[in-house]
């Protein structure tokens, strides 16, 4: 089983990944052959490349995170619910998303699920 | 696909469940083959009625639940954040949890997860 501390670590180093703008952070925290599925229902990036290139893209809009709410934590899963800020074409915008990550004995992220659509977009 | 507006209905409905100490409300949100998965990690439970059950059970707490912040959906799949508030024991208490819902094209809840762990109970 994954360790509680080192998952709630991981989404905090999410995080951190977006404020330093350094998808780097982000894809260690991926097992090589991890899945990504942002939005829900659309095609999964598979392994740590792919993932890298993902949040790569993502970052270019200047996207920043902030938890909205605890880390939920248990068994081999971490939940949480957070905003993603972005500033382009001259106006705040921001994404309401929930986030699943399942993680690996080693504390990895093995599967990450984004819950949102477009009825959680405000300001596009 | 299923309904945007019926998905959240949906949510909203399971809340309002509670809110009546009434199981069949919640029940009746759930396909006949459906499964629940609470806390994540533990054994699933298969069927409308072991999920009556379930929920008749949960209720005998006096739980109640608050929603945090707003309802992602997207695709088949909704997501929400919430407190679950119980008063047992002579003192008030709560755990933070996530839940995911996926549904049908009936608009009928196939799959639920619950994302919470030891560390998002509070006041026991």
């Amino acid at each position: 089983m994954p360790d509680i501390d080192k998952m709630t670590a991981a989404v905090h180093a999410y995080v951190e990944g977006f404020a330093k703008g350094d998808p780097a952070i982000i894809a260690a925290l991926f097992a090589e052959g991890a899945t990504v599925e942002d939005p829900i229902g659309s095609p999964i990036r598979h392994g740590r490349a792919a993932i890298h290139e993902f949040y790569t893209e993502s970052m270019q809009t200047g996207a920043k995170l902030t938890l909205n709410g605890p880390i939920r934590v248990g068994a081999d899963h971490a939940a949480f619910a957070f905003s993603v800020n972005l500033h382009f074409g001259g106006s705040d915008k921001h994404v309401d998303v929930i986030d699943t990550f399942r993680f690996n004995d080693n504390n990895e992220v093995v599967e990450m699920r984004a819950f949102w659509g477009p009825g959680n977009m405000h300001g596009f």
